[in-house]
């Protein structure tokens, strides 16, 4: 069911981390497929002792009247609680017990189709990761691993291509370019303002920032 | 004024843990007589020391334009951060010096009396915590203990009767009963969708999912 | 361009621990020049290894339709992770390095200027921190201290005039006001219901509430 809350149309995808899926087989290879394997030998729904608590919060969606057909932007911020149960069996476990914290955010698109509104572009950037013991200070680089091969490249659970920013996680901080103008000044934030570079270093000298340069205009 | 804002109908109630609380007088004795009684010795009101930040999000609600009375639905998600401060007096603490998070789920219904919105039913699932020092890795089974009494059994603070369901707290993940529909499909979930079998068992020999079953339809 | 949110109004402030930040002058001053370089050398924009993620929840806007200019107000809650990466170089951070949670609301005014919604009162009650290590059971006391100094008294990064209140950070926990009536009732709610006694004593002979006392009616 959650491959149905995603639009038929041929630029339907979903982005995470490093990679990008489409279409709706590349929605049911991410969601279905990969992480439901990963993480939870195959279930589509809750198991016991397993917690991926994604709370979402601080929505600013747009609506642009003047597409057709009717699409929409929204951003969001997610705030997970997640981990295993030390009731679980641990040798089932793929990567053993576990507890983290993560902070996302997401950068979507939407749109209408034969009258009811449908994901279109979902972008979700897990910001950053902290263990439970340990916090985000304390993060590992690639704390999630970018995907090494697309699934032409021979990962049966691969993206369908790689994103052309350089994606990292935290402790890589540049900004999620936000969909929407400022709202006094209308004004785009400036690339140079989206960077993050090492403290008391010059931005110009950083890596450039993340892009969104597909999105609908 | 908690209790204010519930409807006088007859059927109004307050759901938390195994227990229902029914009218105004069980909203009164749940939340103002045992609430305020185990943790802050009768105080309706905020306490020195005592945190009980209860941060709602994520709402989703519906109004049900072909009803009468006007009814609505809403599922909110919360996350907690709760505990006492050291400086506090451990000997006067019931539960003694503690710091735990939270992560629960509202699905509630609200009712219009005499042109203002006052909640109906309201279901507080305490779905999952998680000590501050341990985490949701370590926390104990029934870290809530359920009502083991109703009033008429003897329990003074307690519930007016027990729900139907087995309601139990983390590791239990059996979900919540969404309210609404697949926005794209117009399907409810399944009931062994809402189940939590354990890792890699099949969910038709699981326990039964939550059920919902007196809402209005 | 933060400080582009706000009002031109010669009334417009951020209130920030015990302290007032007047005008467009004082916005930069604060969270410019003061945040900026106490946090990360001047760098306004993310830098790499610090973490400030801000999560901003529980939105009740109230528009008052009867005021000219349009004005409306807003409380929010917020729930902050916050901190620097252990790859940062210790020695050029101020503070060193740490991370934290921190749990905050908001009660702002708004007004529109030239057809455009502005900030027009911020005001910031940080209530509640909490190392990632020990948590909010062992904050100490004034864990971010008050100002000590006005601009005019010789900080040149201070506030322009102090709150009439004693604004304390957890563990007092006395409420910040409500803008707000009782949805059902329409009475505010009372100042001896916003005071925080300790526990087991007479919130008559507890300190003053926190009071709100400049906004528009």
């Amino acid at each position: 069911m959650t491959v149905d809350l995603f639009a038929n149309h041929r630029d339907t995808y979903v982005q995470f981390l490093n990679g990008r899926f489409r279409g709706k087989d590349g929605v049911r290879r991410l969601y279905i497929e990969r992480f439901s394997k990963t993480f939870v030998q195959g279930r589509n729904g809750p198991v016991h002792g397993f917690l991926l608590d994604h709370l979402q919060a601080q929505d600013v969606v747009d609506y642009y009247s003047n597409t057709s057909p009717p699409m929409a932007k929204g951003r969001f911020r997610a705030l997970m609680s997640a981990g295993t149960h030390e009731s679980m069996d641990q040798k089932t476990l793929p990567r053993g017990l576990r507890q983290w914290w993560e902070g996302g955010l997401y950068e979507n698109e939407y749109i209408k189709e034969d009258g009811v509104w449908k994901i279109f572009r979902l972008r979700y950037y897990p910001f950053w990761h902290g263990t439970f013991d340990k916090g985000w200070q304390y993060t590992p680089p690639d704390y999630v691993p970018p995907f090494a091969k697309t699934l032409a490249d021979g990962d049966p659970l691969g993206p369908d291509e790689f994103v052309q920013n350089d994606e990292r996680l935290w402790p890589d901080t540049r900004a999620v370019p936000f969909h929407y103008a400022h709202p006094v000044t209308g004004k785009m934030v400036e690339e140079a303002d989206l960077r993050a570079p090492l403290l008391g270093t010059d931005p110009k000298e950083a890596k450039p920032a993340r892009l969104i340069v597909d999105s609908f205009a």
